[in-house]
């Protein structure tokens, strides 16, 4: 994506050629800052802090943490090691451990020798398999976005809802709910976000910035105002992304996405989920089996009173309208899966 | 309620005879203040910003506004301007029109030279019946949380999950929502409250502080969370209060509360409203005719960036398993509240 000017992706190899840079996420959007990664353990740390976030990003950086690592130890003891560090960052989005499979199964057969290069292509390749991927999530949304435009009569500008940041920022370029957004503001149709804060992070802030950027007009709201909105008939259609989709089609996503799926069906607000096929967690036949992350209580800002912080929810399927994947739009079902994904679920 | 061993009303008469003495809530849970209101003005400005709040705070407030305005000019013409002036502070709970019809319909037939004396005393008369009601829908809540805990064979504190703040602080005593809370409490039933922040002003954490204050166990979580933990089976009942309940049983509350509810109906979850007839509201066929304030965008504290901020929202009798009111528990419905209050409904 653009910013002031300039194309950036969200994490990549510096100019040295080893090492990674990345934007650091913790302070935007106050500030755009670039930051080197020069070791497996900064990674760690980056994720776990959530420098870089977003399942589809968190699985890249993953497997440039591996790529990190066996420049240091590229034995099969230090190959381990590296993957289980980073693999306890967080437990949530499946696209970490499958980036860390990914990277795991290449190198392993490799002389030790060989495997340093061999883990730096390995990332590179899954940085640009995500690019294609959330380019093809737009292609297909955007279609829907059309038709939404269409069914309105191309009266008014789509309105548009998500939760948390599943944009540019959440990914390693177009974001895979916004990647819609974006193909369909550059190919003309008008729309407006609804960007609810987020809390307790509030990463809606990020979308925010990340439309402002690009020039798609959006208005913050609270997480508690979305039912409000879609009741007065305000939203067309909501569009979140996903940490983690079940074979069942029940999808883990940021806390308070089971809410907001909750008021689509309620008002008869179709409800998407973009879910790149690397967000698909073909061993857990429900959401049941889906760990969800515990964060912080300092998270939430209210100093010493007790609080929880559980950072994701599971959103049952029959709550969802389809799933948008990189080979088209799809029911939120395993007999869905099955038809676009024949290969994994035989 | 006790505060540091002194027992306060939210609201009241203060020792000089005339000016009324009120807590500040917008410096709770910081600091506990209590500041002397001596003129109208004053009041609105009071309830405007929300140094008082909660529907039937609000009602009481504007009757003390209208004593104080009484003073200065008990003309016709001065009744009419003070209550103007009162009824445009907030427009969604109908407790402050209500309070404000009484007030009005005890002064109009007086001389001039009596509604000042007589404005003070229908004040008080509404704080007391405040405070009366609010000890009822406490006894007839308590006995649902009793019922709660003996269902789960007393193996566990009653989980019970609120929003906003409907407590002790939201009118001049004990609370709407939480009154079931402090009478269970107190007659040795173990209960534990899940608190959601309540964005955009997290009145949230003057509940935590009124729970905390009274020795209630508690526990803080974003507005995004309640869903998840009512999923995951942590949450055996919620109460919430309400700003006006229309005829058919629909109810306004804060914004959020229809989240809450909509997630509680899809997980079997019961939900009650505690509902004062004060906050009924007998001229509302349906939900549809009340207004939603839009409160300034300024709230949500994010600079200038585009931002929307409804106050409340509407949740529908269908997902409300009662109401709690001060003559008993009854469907949201109205049958529900002809059977209660059958001098209102013919």
């Amino acid at each position: 994506m653009r910013v002031a000017g300039e194309w950036h992706r969200t994490i990549g190899l510096s100019a040295d050629g080893w090492s990674v840079s990345l934007i650091d996420q913790t302070v935007l959007p106050d500030r755009f800052q670039v930051i080197l990664v020069t070791d497996v353990e900064q990674m760690a740390e980056a994720i776990r802090t959530m420098r870089v976030r977003g399942a589809p990003l968190i699985g890249v950086a993953a497997a440039f943490g591996m790529a990190l690592a066996m420049r240091h130890d590229a034995s099969d003891a230090g190959l381990e090691r590296a993957s289980r560090l980073l693999d306890a960052t967080r437990p949530t989005a499946v696209n970490l451990r499958w980036a860390l499979d990914q990277v795991g199964a290449a190198l392993r057969p490799l002389a030790v020798a060989d495997r340093p290069a061999r883990a730096y292509q390995v990332a590179e390749q899954l940085a640009d398999a995500d690019v294609a991927t959330c380019q093809q999530i737009g292609a297909h949304g955007a279609l829907l976005l059309r038709s939404a435009w269409e069914a309105i009569d191309r009266a008014r500008p789509v309105e548009i809802m998500t939760h948390c940041n599943a944009g540019w920022l959440a990914t390693v370029d177009w974001g895979t709910a916004m990647a819609p957004v974006y193909h369909a503001h550059d190919a003309g149709v008008p729309l407006h976000v609804w960007v609810s804060e987020t809390r307790p992070r509030n990463q809606g802030l990020l979308t925010a910035w990340e439309l402002g950027q690009h020039g798609v007009p959006y208005t913050i709201i609270t997480d508690n105002a979305a039912g409000h909105l879609m009741r007065r008939g305000r939203v067309d259609l909501c569009i979140v992304g996903t940490d983690r989709v079940a074979q069942n089609g029940n999808v883990a996503n940021k806390v308070g996405t089971y809410l907001k799926a909750l008021a689509a069906s309620d008002t008869g607000v179709p409800f998407y989920v973009a879910a790149p096929s690397a967000s698909i967690d073909w061993s857990a036949p429900t959401g049941d089996q889906i760990p969800i992350e515990e964060r912080a209580g300092i998270e939430l800002g209210h100093g010493k009173l007790p609080v929880a912080n559980p950072a994701f929810d599971i959103t049952p399927a029959r709550l969802v309208t389809a799933l948008l994947t990189e080979r088209g739009v799809t029911e939120a079902s395993a007999t869905g899966l099955r038809r676009l994904f024949p290969e994994r679920t035989e």
